[in-house]
């Protein structure tokens, strides 16, 4: 690795040593930074921010430039896959995604095509040379996708839901159908992390961040199927190291066992899970990342490093360790108190390697 | 248990032999119902309906008309002990509960005397006397609260919330003054439920919405602790039999273990939980109650069938299973389904007692 100068999370992911825990932030590039803020309103809406790999490039390394993190993550949207299979994704000030065109009858299911991620994203895979260029192996990159459910669900829904009334339904009354949908998000998610990985993506992340609202066995067939299809589909060895891939599936914390018997390196977990517990359960086999509930970021420095100390001391002495927040940061936050917790990571962790 | 025709609820939550596994329905009294709608809108408002004990004994029965249901459960609000002391609940049309006065300072909080349920919520237990008269024993009433941090949750908010940024920030940044609305609130929900039984409530559940949006740690100091003292304080005997206590945490799968051991009799539980695995965690301690999908209802009747079945057969032979959806039935439910959900669990669960 010796093109690259910090490989912690590289090797937190594959539970190999490290000095410290490394620590990123799952959505560190965004709202929450003036810089992104000013950067957003000159490139226009949001995904013209996603499809111009300059300023995309630009907003991805933001955040290193203010804080000690560990990794840089694509600044990109979960969504970039069903906008490109012409769903004509969007985005309502203060309402989130939405679809022009969701999904809603076998006819749609049917009509729909696997993306080819060279053809049809390639502005994904210009951004991900650029901000391996520019970054110049000061810390790895992170690529990602959405699962196959989740996606699933905004296509369905035609944007974020409270209930899921729309898929759940397909999902109960018409499995094979909506299974159909599942199969062919799979193999463009497959394509989408494989031609991440051969663009300089050094890590993978699926978040699977509505897998949660669904019962266990339900989770298992519409969601975690797919995903494990998606680790055994990908070509994780690249300039000759492992690219580690990393499943997180919000509100999963009862299926630890399942997720970490996909193949995965490691889970990612929100914050309702205990960490030593979530350790206890899947042992050696996988890598753990998180979990820091983002709302502690809205408090007092001193009660920042309280709970960093309370899940370090959690998680305990060794290897495998990736520390995040359990979701995004918030649009809320202050920079100072993420910089008190990134800091707050490394200082406190030493004791623990 | 003479009086009582049907003792199944409360038998399956004792953890008693009974002839079928029995089910009631969460919100079971509800928009779904066209009966319900036109005595909603004769009423008023919704809080005009819960504050009218001949209104709220009517439409409490509605529902055992129409299915073969095991229980009924008062109609009332979660809220009416904040309401009680002053914070002047209303309801926005499709925006849920809002409060008039929040609670934001300390000032707030200090000033918030707990309720005297005899005084301050005649109308509950004027209510309650009227539906145990009008049912004359056809089958046991629950009772019902709010949980302390459920409650505060609207109380500090102000309303519903995505992020419980709010109180969130006050249980990381200042948890003793937190505590003083908890401890108020438990002091509050004691009384309400005693006077519940006291009344002639035969069961009572204590929902706690919200306690699946903190990690842990912050469940059991700002959730399971207050609910651990309700049940520590609650009169348990009447009319010579024992009155169950239901706890539900939504989102609370991972900690079941801590809340049978407060002493509850039965813990609900949503459907992200497999009902068997709860089961084997929590052995004889608790009975269980769930846990199926409400969005399973949206679904044909065979899809309804199938659901019953596989929970039916995850929980496993013999007692201490009360079959319940895992949160509310929801308004745009087909009557017809949820008569088909009620039948299937009586008939399907034969074979397991």
């Amino acid at each position: 690795m010796s093109d690259l100068k910090n490989d912690r999370l590289l090797r937190a992911l594959l539970r190999e040593p490290v000095d410290v825990t490394p620590v990123w932030v799952m959505r560190q590039a965004g709202r929450y930074l003036p810089e992104y803020r000013a950067k957003r309103k000159r490139a226009g809406d949001f995904m013209a921010l996603c499809q111009n790999p300059q300023a995309a490039c630009e907003v991805t390394i933001q955040p290193l430039d203010r804080f000690d993190l560990d990794a840089a993550i694509l600044f990109s949207d979960i969504l970039t896959i069903p906008d490109a299979m012409g769903l004509g994704l969007y985005f309502e000030e203060g309402e989130g995604p939405r679809f022009r065109k969701p999904v809603r009858s076998a006819k749609d299911i049917e009509e729909l095509t696997p993306v080819n991620t060279t053809s049809d994203l390639p502005y994904v895979l210009d951004a991900i040379r650029l901000i391996r260029s520019e970054l110049n192996g000061r810390v790895p990159l992170i690529g990602f996708s959405g699962s196959p459910w989740t996606l699933a669900t905004y296509m369905i829904e035609g944007g974020s839901s409270k209930d899921f009334a729309r898929i759940k339904t397909m999902a109960y009354s018409n499995p094979a159908l909506l299974s159909v949908l599942l199969e062919k998000l799979a193999v463009s998610v497959t394509d989408y992390l494989n031609a991440q990985i051969m663009a300089g993506a050094q890590a993978v992340q699926i978040f699977d961040t509505w897998g949660g609202v669904l019962s266990g066995k339900a989770y298992r067939e519409f969601s975690l199927k797919y995903m494990a299809r998606i680790v055994a589909g990908l070509n994780t060895q690249a300039e000759g190291r492992t690219v580690p891939v990393i499943l997180f599936t919000k509100g999963g914390g009862g299926w630890l066992e399942a997720i970490a018997a996909t193949g995965c390196q490691a889970i990612g977990l929100d914050w309702c899970q205990d960490i030593g517990e979530a350790r206890a359960r899947v042992g050696d086999r996988v890598a753990l990342q998180g979990n820091m509930d983002p709302a502690v970021l809205r408090a007092s420095t001193t009660a920042i490093e309280a709970e960093v100390a309370t899940i370090l001391q959690s998680y305990g002495q060794g290897a495998g360790h990736v520390f995040n927040l359990g979701h995004g940061v918030t649009p809320d936050i202050d920079p100072q108190q993420v910089a008190a917790f990134v800091d707050a990571v490394h200082s406190m962790s030493v004791n623990y390697h």
